[in-house]
Parts: structure tokens; sequence; C-alpha cells
């Protein structure tokens, strides 16, 4: 038997997040050979002890990386790496894809990922969504609590689709996105996740093809995994948007029950389609018979003059189903969304009653009274410029700090960039490295059903622009230049440590 | 051809629910036979003219009429009742139920109660959930002012498992409920039926059998729908609780991937399963490995001395999921649940990831606030209080009012009273009579997956009691009576308006 490696976690500036890291150093150790096929995990009681964590927090993580399918318990002896480990972890290295439906296996990483953001003191490059710093956060509040004021006891009811005022506010922003809607085929949703996944309920069933964007946002592929849905990826420009070729082959020839799209702010590239491209989309969509989501969360996010057109304004039919929140624009943690619904309303509420039956009455009273007196345009306009400054000097940075051969691609809407690097940086590794370094950043793999995009990552750039920030994005590019130079990850870290202290 | 029915809706003192009230309208005239099999509808454009509502309106009503699969469009000429209409409609009359998976189908009725109870002016009988009156609605208010005052930037943040302190808060009441839990096992999430779903995906996939006892949370019978999961139903007893017998029956037999149970107050019988029918359910769950996923929301809604026990109090080996929220007892409109994940932790926050990411922030702050300041225990004494003396004052009433015949459990627990008339009383019917006289109740066939309890209807005892609440209950005896002594619903109508006036 192997001896088992130490599995100590250095930094415990976060309790809560012990278990997240525990778990992440054991795939870490994995993939690097650390921990070798059959080695088997340190004993819990030593690990809980060396971790000042309890016994409980270690098996939960141990059990986690069974469900996983990375390690296997055997009994009275403890937790080994199963034979089959390798095949999980993403070292694909393909970055195309072949279209043909793919189980979607997603959830180990977009949770490490995300588990990872919370930790405090990191730099939070990784959410695509902004600091509170730049969001209207005292207003709003101001909202919230004149709203507990006014309608106390309507705070307290839940209202399965959502206030009429708030409903009505929505219908009058959507002019702007190009479409008519009327209040009553507005449903307020708990944000985009909610609605992508009520909109998926209402058209498809367990087994179903689903095509989406590639790379896509991993939170699609989140839903389309816990819906027993299969991901069918079309590829997408960092220039040219949805291949709209390729979306007609896969219609035409695949069995496909819906397509979600993000037509403006891609994420993660930040393409916003031309208005040819969303309209002929349309057009295959009603030719093919194939429901069309459209996330268009990021719409109020364009860098144009004129806010980009929904896919939902070229649709005479009412075929696409519109959703979109203001996690990205206003409050991320208000949890408030929405979907434009159409004919499909009855389908969407059936869904919504068996999801989680209404969303938060007292953030809707306050997003409400902010979209009627709040200047959320003013706030719009402001958001929009800072963050798009931002994204011009962080690729500059990018460009002097990381490796040659790294590519930056210019986002037309939206908060994030998207880096790929020389084929020898591995994201996830990347990923890892910077996270001793306290900055969070998205590797590119959990936005591919198939294992692709192990060179890419994606940046958030809706933060306040400080020196930290800078120095984020300089470490990123030394981290990364030195995985191209083939140093080992443990070698990278030291070199830091040596040249700029723990 | 036949002449095509009048569909105008008189009562539009809520526009909102017109669409509702027209499909409604539409379920009653097939069920009476006033539109036969056949029939044609009233057509589009003088259907809209005569209720003053859109086109797209009535559209959408038909199209859902069409979806519920009761009536189909026959292209240029109208919407036309299916020969198979009636099959669909709950007339089976079977109050038992023969114990074999049935695909569940809930969606129209449930969401047709549930959307009835909306309007406003209505006592409103039907839902399970407090009237704001009982509810610490200004204090509640206060905390979440001073959340916003005192935490405003973390209010606009995402907390996928929710913030430490809330989840603190949630630990220390569960030692009431019989068991110790860790902060780091509860996950919260946005509310009961969010949880219960989160629970299903985590250890069943689309076809599998779900135990569920009958009667049953209709809430619980959509989850399983929308999750294409099948309903096994066991029988429930208002005297005796889940039927352990049978259960262990269907636990040795059948393939059932979870079974799901209220066992404190359980909706709508109001029963509390007995410590040693509890101590043998989680036995039962382990020695045939059929996880539990226990709703314990009513846990603290008991009207013993003593708080009953969860289920989970009597697992040593946490195999039992248990979920509550704070819905019943503080505050229905914040959305405020949680699990005790226990080792299925990460599989659970897989699924949360996947469905709304995290609760709204705002709410979780304001309660856990609550929970730490705000009186919590002191309240729930009085609501207790108050809501069974009102329980047992409505039992009174429906024992003098209700038709010869009628029957009443006794509730141990919650908040509903569930009366079983004589069974020529339909109570879809009675449903559909007392919206019209503005009244909203739950009929008893939402609470089943066969079509059974089409005499039965539950009421809501959480409401401040009133010389309109008596009234309330008196009328709703008149109108079961009339049913009862084979009245035609019209006439019943009638007779009530010249007796009491619309």
């Amino acid at each position: 038997m192997l001896a088992a490696p130490d599995l100590t976690i250095h930094d415990r500036s976060n309790p809560q997040y012990l278990y997240e890291r525990l778990v992440g150093s054991v795939v870490e150790l994995i993939r690097t050979g650390t921990l070798p096929v059959g080695g088997r995990l340190p004993a819990v009681r030593r690990c809980a002890r060396q971790n000042g964590v309890s016994v409980s927090t270690v098996l939960m993580a141990y059990r986690r990386l069974e469900d996983l399918g990375l390690v296997e318990a055997r009994p009275q002896s403890g937790f080994y790496v199963r034979s089959d480990a390798h095949e999980l972890l993403p070292e694909g290295g393909r970055n195309g894809s072949e279209m043909v439906p793919k189980t979607v296996r997603v959830s180990s990483m977009a949770w490490d990922v995300f588990g990872a953001e919370g930790a405090s003191r990191h730099v939070p490059l990784g959410h695509a969504v902004p600091d509170p710093a730049l969001l209207p956060t005292e207003r709003l509040g101001k909202f919230l609590a004149a709203a507990v004021r006014e309608s106390g006891a309507a705070l307290m009811q839940m209202m399965p689709q959502g206030p009429l005022q708030l409903r009505a506010a929505i219908a009058r922003r959507l002019l702007e996105a190009g479409f008519t809607a009327t209040p009553e085929e507005v449903v307020i949703t708990s944000g985009s996740v909610e609605s992508i996944g009520l909109c998926l309920r209402a058209v498809t069933r367990p087994g179903d093809a689903v095509a989406v964007e590639s790379p896509t946002y991993f939170a699609v592929l989140k839903v389309l995994e816990s819906l027993h849905l299969q991901a069918l990826e079309i590829p997408t420009g960092a220039d040219g948007g949805f291949d709209l070729d390729a979306a007609e082959r896969v219609f035409r020839d695949c069995r496909v029950a819906a397509c979600v799209v993000t037509p403006n702010g891609h994420n993660p590239t930040g393409v916003v389609m031309t208005d040819p491209a969303k309209q002929r989309l349309v057009e295959l969509s009603v030719r093919f018979g194939v429901p069309l989501i459209e996330d268009d969360a990021q719409g109020d996010f364009g860098f144009s003059e004129q806010r980009p057109r929904s896919l939902r304004s070229f649709d005479a039919d009412a075929v696409v189903l519109h959703c979109s929140s203001f996690a990205k624009t206003l409050a991320p943690g208000y949890r408030v969304g929405w979907i434009a619904a159409g004919p499909l309303m009855s389908k969407i509420m059936s869904a919504r009653f068996a999801s989680t039956v209404c969303a938060a009455t007292p953030s809707q009273f306050a997003v409400a009274a902010y979209l009627e007196r709040g200047g959320f345009d003013h706030h719009l306009r402001s958001l929009r410029r800072t963050t798009q400054r931002n994204l011009r000097r962080m690729a500059e940075l990018v460009r002097e700090s990381f490796p040659n051969g790294t590519e930056v691609a210019e986002p037309r809407a939206g908060t994030v960039l998207w880096v790929r690097m020389p084929e020898s940086v591995d994201a996830m590794q990347l990923h890892q490295l910077a996270l001793r370094r306290r900055i969070s950043v998205t590797p590119g793999p959990i936005f591919s059903a198939s294992g692709g995009y192990r060179n890419y990552i994606r940046l958030n750039g809706a933060v306040p622009w400080s020196a930290r920030v800078r120095e984020a994005v300089a470490t990123l590019g030394e981290l990364a230049s030195g995985l191209a130079e083939g140093m080992p990850a443990q070698a990278v870290l030291d070199w830091m440590e040596i040249q700029h202290g723990p």
C-alpha cells in the first residue's frame, strides 16, 4: 500500500469552505497522480485532526468524492482512488465538440468553482455578477425598507405569478428589447436558472436532446443534467455568434426538443448576435418546430448605442420563451427573474408551482418600486460604462502579462472576458493555483459538456477597478506563464511565494 | 353543430384571474354536460368581447384546455370538446386507492385552486397558510428594514447554502425536533416545495416510484409529476397516520426509490404519527434501503404540550432527509425553507445549484435576525393557540351546518380541517360554487393522484376569527346540503342568491 499523502489545508480563512477545499484538494491530488489509482486517502480521523475540522466534515467530503465516482469506500479499511477515476477528470484536451447529444456531468466542477468564490478575501474574478460596490445597494435597500412600511402585509403573502406592478414594469421595459408583452404573460421567477429550468420542463421530457451553444453558460449545463436532458452542443465562434449552418443541420437531422440560446452578451464569449442572425435563428426554429429559450439577462448590458434586440422581437408567433433577470444588472441576491411565456403560460405556471411556488415577495416589491422610481436606466448606463472600461483595461493587462499565444475575445455585452491561453496551460490547474493565491477565476472546461476549453478561463470585469485587481490579473499571468513553460504546479506556487510572499 | 353556450364571467373583481376563471368555467361546462362531447366552444372573439378581455387571454385559456386534453383545435373552425374529455375529469368516485404506481396528473386542478385563492375579497379557507394578521408582520418587517441598514451589501449577494447565522439558528431549533445537526449540513431553500424537489432529485431518476401518503399534500404530487416520478399511494387513516403494514409490503414488494412523509400535522388530515410508528417507519426505511424525505413544516405547529419529534430524531444513520420551512409559521411570502441534508449534502447542493442557485438573501437575513431576537417561540405559542381554537369552532360549525353524514377529522397539528361529506357531494362542484360565493376551499381530489377524495374538502383555520368566517362556513354548509339533496349546481346558486343576495 502506498503512503497516504499529506492533506492539510493551509488557508483556513473561511472554515465554511474547508469542506469544498478538501474535496478540491483530493481531486487535485488524483489529477496530478500524487494520489495514484488504488491509493488510499488519508484516514478520516487524521485528516480531521490535521485540519481542525470535525470527522463528519471529512466524511462528507469523502462521500462526495465517492458520489463523484472518484473514490470508493472499502469496509473497515478506508477510501481508495477508483481505477476509472481519471476518465472522470477533464483531461480530454478537445476544444471543439462533435455534435452528438451528450449526457451532462458538470456538477462537481461548477460547484467547486461556485463554492470557492464564496471565500472571503478572494479577488472575485470568477463569477459573472457585478460586485455590490457597482450596484445601487443603498438605493434599492431604501425601496425595500419603504416596501416594508407601505405594504407590510402584502410582503408576507405568496404571489405565484408575481405582483402586477412588477410584471407591468417589466412589460414596459420589454419594449426596449423590441417586443410587446402584456403583464399577463409575464411570470416572475427566482432568477435565470429557475427560468430556464421552467421553460425546459414545459417543452421537454427526460432523455430529450437540447441544443446549446458551445461554449455555454455552465448553469445551463447544470439544469440539463438535473432534468436528465442531453446536451447537443452547437459551436459558437468568438466573433460570429451561434453557427447557424450547424444549427440548421442539427435542427434538421436530430430530434431536438428545445434550443437554449444567449443572443446578447453570450456567456462566456460576450458575443452579440447580429439582427440577420437572430432573424434566421427564429425562422429555423419555426421551420423545424424547435422551441427557442432565450436567456436575455445580459441584453441590458450591451455596449452599443442601442440596446440589442431580443430573439422574441423577431418572432411574430411568440414561439420564443424569453427569459431574463435582474441578477446581473441590479441585485444578484434578490433572486428576481422573469419569463415572457406567451402561449406556454399555463405550462410554465404549472412547472413554477412544482418548483418554488413563487419568488420571495419582499424582493419583488423592492425591485418593482425601484423600476418605477429608482433611476434604473441611469444606473445601467453607469454600470455598463464602468464594466466596459474595466474589460478593456483587463484585456490589455492580459495581453501584457499572460504567456505568448494568449488571445482575448472582445465582448460586445456583459461583464466577462473570455481568455484563450496556449494549449499547454491547463485552466483547471490554473484555477486551483489561483485559489491558493486568493484569486477566483472560472476555468473553461465547465462551459462544455464535452470536456473542451481546457486552456480557457473567464474573468469578471464587473468589479471596482483597483491595484488589487490589477495585481490579481498580473498574478494570473505569472501563474499561466509558469504552467505554459511546463513547470510543475507546486514549483509555480513556490516561485510565486519566493517573489511575492505567501 | 350545437349552439355554443354563454361563457360570460360575471364576477370581474379581479381581472388578473379572468383567465383562470375562464378555464374553470369551461371545465365546469364540460363536467355538467352543458358543453357536450363534440360541442364547440364559444368563438374566441365573441368570448373576448363578452368578457372585456383580450383575444389573446381567451386564446391562452383555450390553449390551456387543449394542453389539458379536454378540447381540441380544428383548423379554421374553432375549439371542440374532445370525445375522451370526461375520462380526464375527476369523476372516478373511488376514495381508496390501489397501491400501484400511478402517473401523476394534478397540474390543472391544483393551479385552478391556487389561482382562485389569489382573488381578493374571497374568504380564504383554501390555502394552508396563516393569514398575515396572525403573523408577526410588523416585527419581521422591522428586522428586514434593520438588515438593510446593517448588512446592505451582503443582502445583494448570492449565498448558495444560505448565511451561516441563519443555518446556525435553524440548527439550534432542530434540537427541539429531537436531533442534532451542524450548520454545515443545513441548506437553505426557497421553501418546502423546493426542498422536497431537491431531495427527490438527489435520490431518484425519472420513472422511479415514490411512496407517498394518501391523501397527500398536493404540492408533493405536483413535484412528482414535474420530475416524471410515479406516485405509490400508501393509505393514511384519519386516526392512525401512515399505514405501516402497507408501507412494509410496498417497500418489500415494489422498487421504491424514496418515501415522502409528513409525520407531524399531516396535510390535510392533521394527524401526528406516534413515536413508535415513527420509529418503525425509520427501521423499515433502513431495512429496505428506501430514503425517507420528511416534510416537518408543521412540526412547530403541534397542539400537544411537547413538540412532536421529527423522523430524523429516530435515525442514528441520518438516512432521513429532513425538510421544513417558515412558510406556515412565520412568513409564507419570504420563501425560506431548509433541508438538514446529512451525508447527501453534496447531491443536494448540486441539485440546488440547478434549481434556483440560492434563496433570496434579504429574506434570509430578516428571518435569521428574527430567530435570534424576535421572540419566535412566543409567537408560535400564540399562533398555535389561535389556530387550535379556530379549528375547534370551525369543526363545530361544520357539524351544525353541513349535511348529515359529514365527518370532521380532529387535527393534532397544523392549520387545516379535513372534512368528509356524504358521497353525493362533489367537492370540485362545491369548490366552484363556493368561488361564486367568494369563498375559497381546497377540494379533496387534488390530494390524490388516483382521483379519490371526491367528497372531501380541506378548510384553513389559520384566519382571524370573524362573523365573515362563520358565515362562510355556514354558506359552505348550505351549498353542500343543496348538492347532497341532488339539486343542480345552478339551482343551488340561485337559491343562495334568493336567500342571501348576490
